[in-house]
């Protein structure tokens, strides 16, 4: 059912074999990126077959007009897009004048592409007929630089294998890209300048509207057994430029092009400078040449591995799954600029505009903070602060005041850029999720600098959004939120979604609480707070009002808490009695049938369970589980992991394990049959978080690591490292035990299933 | 606040002074039509002012492709458009070699315009100083015809004012036309051959998608000083063609041109003959000449008003307000043509695509049932029974079985052509108000035919739609309607909303009524339909079930059935209570603040409580009323009607008499500030309702008519004619008594005021 052509490796994801039909799926799969910029792994040369081009720069949008059916008021002007960038990967190969192109050749041998995840390299060979009957064999190599972020290396080879022939080759630039999610055919790009001159070559060229303006770069060496080849002429259209290389090759003689390039960026450089920076990297990418780089790339990704690596012994698949979620991750955001977040599709798709959702502070945050550090955590949290004022704005766009706000569903900037009614104004716990992550920082790398610095302006604006939100329900003598849309995207509109109101709840009550703690502990901070806020008791007395009188909707007759106040009056038909071919539901079924439905596309009141756990005992978290799961059709990326931890929790590890691998290999075995589109790159934090909260059962209770480990039977043993508060800790676990080793100075106390474990400095602990 | 430029006057309509910023009010107000087309004032002569063309063919559609933000499985491809038709009423002017435009012109002078509805003409008239100076007095005269309904006729004069000059004119056919509303810049016309002989031009062009083959015709005669002068040119372009008429004129002298122009369509002829058709109007007319037909004209206007007057003493604004809602009425839908259907704008404007809405059963069917007759009314059913296939298959794309119709919300064809899930998949009580309307036929009119013949297939398959639409909730013990919109769109995804269950409980006990009623009477009849339903006891007992334990929300505190499940816990401030500045809320509210708002915008229980009237008694009806009027913003066109009729009843005339004003003049005193687009064609039927319904106090009652006669005191007597069941009867109502006459030759007993009267042909009786 699900696809099963990538090789299980543990390192590399492999395939074997040209098809066709695969193309554009292989180009999500095997996609780069290195934080400031991914592409997606489209060939070098001419493909007249189904493709998906995308090459982006991280930061760089487009807002494009918004398509709407009717308008609504307070829908955004527009939806920002991650842009299509100028493509610098483009090498035209022609052999005896002509062009070469995979979907026209015969007899295609020996295809093979891996991308190299121990290396942060990517690989495709193959030989291949042409229609003029040369037989030619290409191998290239692919990286995008982690030492410098603004350029990437390609090592393109070619021999003949049949026959001498002359051959060009053409490395080039070509701003004339289009994106493939334009609402209204807009031009997204202007280019103004382009040069072509030596072996380097140059596009200026900048956003429409946004006006991002970038450089995109490029330098070609070709190497003709061994011998430097100078171009032969420069091409230099208004969209497109590049040198040319022209050699008379015999057969087996190899010629290796070396082609550099990138982008640099007005985020990052004066606009008036991009030339100059383009070439000041040049200058040092071949200054140190392509081995070099790449050697320095083999050892930036030890690095990364050397710290978020997790092990799996005798369980191949598993293993690819992790790691490969843990490699797109890094290649996503690698936390050094906090005015970048982490889009759903990283740098591997258009889908969602590349734009930031709750996924961060809900599904990221907890994988950044254990394998990088708080300085990246804070990053993360820092970009919702940048985005106050907007979202306090947005808030007013509609109808809150006094400073509400409500942070965006979709963003690029800090404004909201969805516009489904249902969504866009509905969706309001994602408030709750932005809220949750300053908490959750707190507890797990104990900075609470964070909050008097920034945080509690956040907090403020968010209980005020509550407060105003919230309406008394005279019938029920409680305040009720009404309208509302949660997790569970298979209901919108509903009344009292529990998880919704419990969220608001905390928010105000830690809102509180900390506007307290920071009188006591920073008053500098707190005067200037309040001085800017204006909060008064007065004000607080009212938000306690709200919270302290929320209501609940509960069902006696279950003892579990209703996902919302209509819950019970469905049809409770489970997903098990639902015949097979009504799923995925939200291909077979109209939106007003799903809606109706008691289906539940991802965690929601379990969500709550599951960012909250430790307000529930386990008897209440099994009620719960036992009630929802079963009308949970996990069609939403970021379902199984929740469930998967809490299914480990509950030791229901068949159940877990099952969980888990759709998680963990939901792109690679392609389970939504969406892959081309591009990667899950959100979830996969969630796949780590099956692992090291799931199985690992890694909790922070009173400020210390706390673990209950359990293994799948599949598995032999695992391994994970957590940074906390700056201590690196090693876990192995087995089926018979648990060991913990410490790298650092001091002693540390842990908890191991409950139970006080001391860890000493390079020595190792078995619980 | 209201627009006021309108001249009251019992019968015209009249705009007197030239504003550039009226242009496109007016060329609403000011439209004419003739049941099979229509047309906005738009000037004959150029203007490059800011204007809205609009000729429209009735039953000429474009299948535009729809525009959505996300895509929901079930939606349709299309949004049908009402389509600007190629332009036969346009005149170039030139004088001495300069175009005529008043846009462009100085001191316009004695500029108006008059559309007389006792007749059924319109005229504009004015004199202007061109920018060479010239002054020119032109005065034009149009309409479309009742009796040749393909054509239409202009009486174009100009005289020069001040000095002699060389004219020339230009009557000409263009269809290089476009649609305001067009969602992705298609072209909706093409045009495929152009004729221009003598004083007769021809555009054939067809709709694209569609293929409405249409020919656009017009024939020129231009009088100069009473003689005929012959053409000096042909014009023939690709999309454009005319004759060209030049003369020296002499000031004073008087230019006449009579241009006849209309459209033969191939709804009507065979597509290959359409150009001799054509020919064959155009005879007719030319035959009988501008005169002969404008006379031909007024006889039937007056044939028209004979029926359907009413008379208001003492109040020319209200006098005017309900004959120019009548004229409309019957300018867009004269019962002819069972393929035709009314849609919200008529031939005024394009918005909401000039498709059919449950506006035509709920609104309009009972004011061409008392003021034309049964044939006309049934057609309007008939309508219906057509699309019924479509309506299955639209159910059955939603996931509904064996023959569950789904009757589209928004259509052209009978196919659903809205996309906005809570509308399209939810606003279900349409399926409602098609079977009431079924009901209210038969109850007028007596005619039980049409249940037998076709009502009952429609019938069955809409009860089939609920029984499914349904479901069990355990802890309500009873069936329920999940995720519905009620006719107050301004809550959506409702559960239980009362109207929309107790007309789905209606539907099913009337259907299983009629079965029973057919197999007695009809038995020829229900052996066919069981045949082709394949409708069992079995089957219905299921249906029973469900109408039989429908559940009902209700409030034991206010005595009143709850709008939907969650009314009461909305926060409940009163219309009254708003600041002004926040209203009207659809223009100053986000969606969400509405939807989870108590304000209604048009009927919704009230709207139960009107069709089924005779269900609750009066204490019911004044608790609901006091209790939802108070939340009710009526910013639908449909919601005052109602009101009125309901206030009326309750003896709160002052009341009655204020959302009779806004119903009766919201397009001549702009209320909603939107006239430019268009006119509210279907909710003028509420105002014939208000003042018949209403005022009259008109039911049936029993098979017989009767009345509740109430006068409001702006007035000092108002009068109206019902044709029940073949006999007209005439009902004078003054302050102090109310009269009836009796056409016909059978005596006949009506009650009045509860009491039986006896009306004898030709003698007046009052009570």
């Amino acid at each position: 059912m699900n696809q099963d052509y990538i090789q299980p490796n543990p390192w590399s994801i492999i395939e074997e074999g040209f098809d066709p039909e695969k193309v554009k799926s292989s180009e999500s799969l095997f996609s780069i990126g290195n934080g400031a910029m991914g592409q997606r792994a489209n060939f070098e040369e001419d493909f007249s077959g189904e493709t998906f081009q995308g090459s982006y720069i991280a930061g760089v949008y487009y807002p494009d007009k918004t398509r709407v059916g009717w308008w609504k008021n307070g829908y955004p002007e527009y939806f920002a897009k991650v842009l299509n960038a100028p493509n610098w990967i483009g090498i035209k190969v022609f052999v005896n004048d002509q062009a070469f192109d995979l979907h026209q050749c015969k007899q295609i041998k020996h295809y093979r592409r891996e991308l190299n995840m121990q290396e942060g390299w990517y690989q495709r060979s193959f030989t291949a007929t042409m229609p003029n009957g040369v037989e030619i064999g290409i191998n290239t190599t692919r990286f995008l630089s982690l030492d410098f972020d603004e350029i990437g290396a390609i090592k393109y080879q070619v021999t003949l294998l049949n026959q001498d022939a002359k051959i060009k080759l053409q490395p080039y630039l070509d701003s004339g890209i289009t994106n493939e999610d334009s609402n209204w055919d807009d031009k997204f790009w202007n280019t103004t300048n382009s040069i072509s001159n030596g072996s380097r070559a140059f596009i200026e060229a900048h956003t429409m509207k946004t006006n991002f303006e970038t450089c995109t770069l490029m330098q070609a060496e070709l190497h003709h057994n061994g011998n430097r080849v100078q171009p032969s002429t420069n091409i230099k259209e208004e969209t497109f430029v590049g040198v040319e290389f022209e050699v008379d090759a015999k057969k087996n003689e190899e010629l290796s092009l070396i082609k550099y390039g990138g982008y640099t960026a007005s985020r990052n450089h004066k606009a008036s400078e991009l030339v100059d920076a383009a070439n000041t990297v040049l200058d040092k990418a071949s200054k140190m040449g392509f081995e070099a780089l790449l050697q320095k790339q083999k050892e930036a990704w030890a690095a990364i591995w050397e710290m978020s690596d997790i092990t799996i012994q005798g369980d191949v698949k598993a293993q690819q799954g992790i790691r490969f979620n843990i490699f797109q991750l890094n290649q996503t955001y690698l936390g050094t600029d906090s005015r970048l977040n982490i889009g759903p599709k990283g740098f591997t798709g258009e889908k969602y505009g590349g734009s930031t959702y709750w996924d961060t502070e809900a599904y990221c945050l907890p994988f950044y903070m254990a394998t990088k550090n708080q300085i990246v955590a804070r990053k993360l949290l820092k970009y919702r602060y940048n985005h106050l004022e907007k979202a306090i704005e947005n808030a007013k766009k509609l109808g809150f005041t006094n400073g509400a706000a409500l942070y965006p569903m979709v963003t690029m900037n800090g404004e909201e850029c969805h516009n489904e009614w249902e969504i866009t104004f509905e969706e309001i716990h994602r408030n709750g999720a932005i809220a949750f992550a300053i908490f959750n920082y707190y507890r797990y790398t104990g900075d609470y600098t964070y909050i008097p610095e920034m945080g509690l302006e956040v907090l403020i604006a968010i209980s005020r959004f509550w407060h105003q939100r919230a309406n008394f329900s005279k019938p029920k003598n409680k305040y009720v939120i009404l309208g509302v849309t949660g997790p569970n995207e298979y209901e919108n509109n509903i009344n009292n979604n529990w998880y919704t109101n419990y969220l608001a709840k905390w928010c105000i009550n830690y809102t509180i609480e900390q506007l307290q703690k920071v009188k006591d502990g920073y008053p500098v901070d707190y005067d200037r707070i309040i001085a800017q806020t204006k909060v008064t008791d007065a004000e607080t007395e009212l938000w306690s009002e709200v919270a302290n009188n929320m209501y609940f909707p509960y069902s006696e007759k279950y003892e579990v808490f209703l996902q919302q106040d209509g819950f019970l009056d469905k049809d409770l038909v489970k997903v098990n009695d639902l015949d097979k071919n009504e799923r995925p539901i939200n291909q077979k079924w109209s939106w007003d049938r799903i809606l109706r439905s008691p289906y539940i596309k991802q965690a929601d009141t379990l969500q709550g369970f599951y960012i909250f756990e430790d307000h529930f005992n386990l008897e209440q978290l099994e009620k719960h589980f036992d009630f929802y799961e079963p009308f949970t059709v996990h069609e939403s990326s970021l379902s199984p992991c929740v469930h998967s931890i809490q299914a480990a929790k509950l030791g229901r590890m068949e159940q877990a394990y099952k969980f888990y691998l759709r998680t963990s290999r939901l792109d690679l075995d392609d389970y939504n049959k969406e892959v081309e589109e591009g990667l899950h790159i959100t979830s996969m934090a969630g796949t780590w978080m099956s692992i090291v909260e799931g199985f690992g059962g890694m909790r922070i209770v009173d400020d210390k690591l706390s673990f209950t480990p359990r293994i799948p039977d599949q598995w032999k043993g695992y391994s994970f490292k957590i940074n906390f508060r700056d201590r690196i800790i090693k876990v192995s676990i087995t089926d018979k035990d648990a060991t913990f080793e410490l790298m650092g100075n001091e002693e540390m106390s842990i908890r191991v299933n409950g139970k006080r474990v001391v860890l000493s400095p390079g020595k190792l602990a078995t619980a």
